[in-house]
């Protein structure tokens, strides 16, 4: 498995709209195991995205979707930075979906 | 929803057995929906868990289960530090149980 976490950081006032759009662009991926978008619970701007794939390649190919495509034209004016970037090699635990789809 | 995030660093060597005590004790928990355990892409001592709760006080009630008890004491020994602790409050994705237990 291939994970990733990661934070995003809004421009103020908009990361309610940027998770919208997330979660709206992300929800039909292949391989994709486990999405979740979280808001940050201190920084009011600060979202974290955990994901876990069957493969790193599934994580390439999903940039290529076209709702995932769609997501990231729509949310990049509203992100000011990207930090605290972790690739992990997923073992197991609860919460973890087929990966069909 | 109440998230957590965080790094544990093993004991030199004791990364596998750490990582399998707490999928081994964190298997049935309710209002867990989700509790993931990956390593560390670079650091072979490092182990990353994400959380997801339906409320906090879930969170905290897990805490006194006797299978969670039990690896707390099993895996204390093997854990050098904690670190990058986060606490998010989850919007959504892919990858939630249903929370019942």
């Amino acid at each position: 498995m291939y994970g990733l976490i990661g934070m995003m950081t809004a421009t103020p006032g908009d990361r309610d709209a940027l998770a919208a759009i997330l979660l709206e662009g992300t929800g039909d991926m292949a391989g994709c195991l486990s999405y979740l978008v979280a808001n940050d619970a201190t920084d009011p701007d600060a979202l974290w995205i955990t994901e876990v794939w069957d493969t790193a390649s599934s994580h390439q190919a999903s940039l290529a979707l076209p709702a995932v495509q769609a997501a990231i034209a729509k949310g990049r004016p509203l992100i000011r930075a990207f930090s605290n970037r972790v690739e992990t090699v997923p073992l197991g635990g609860t919460g973890l979906t087929s990966g069909a789809s």
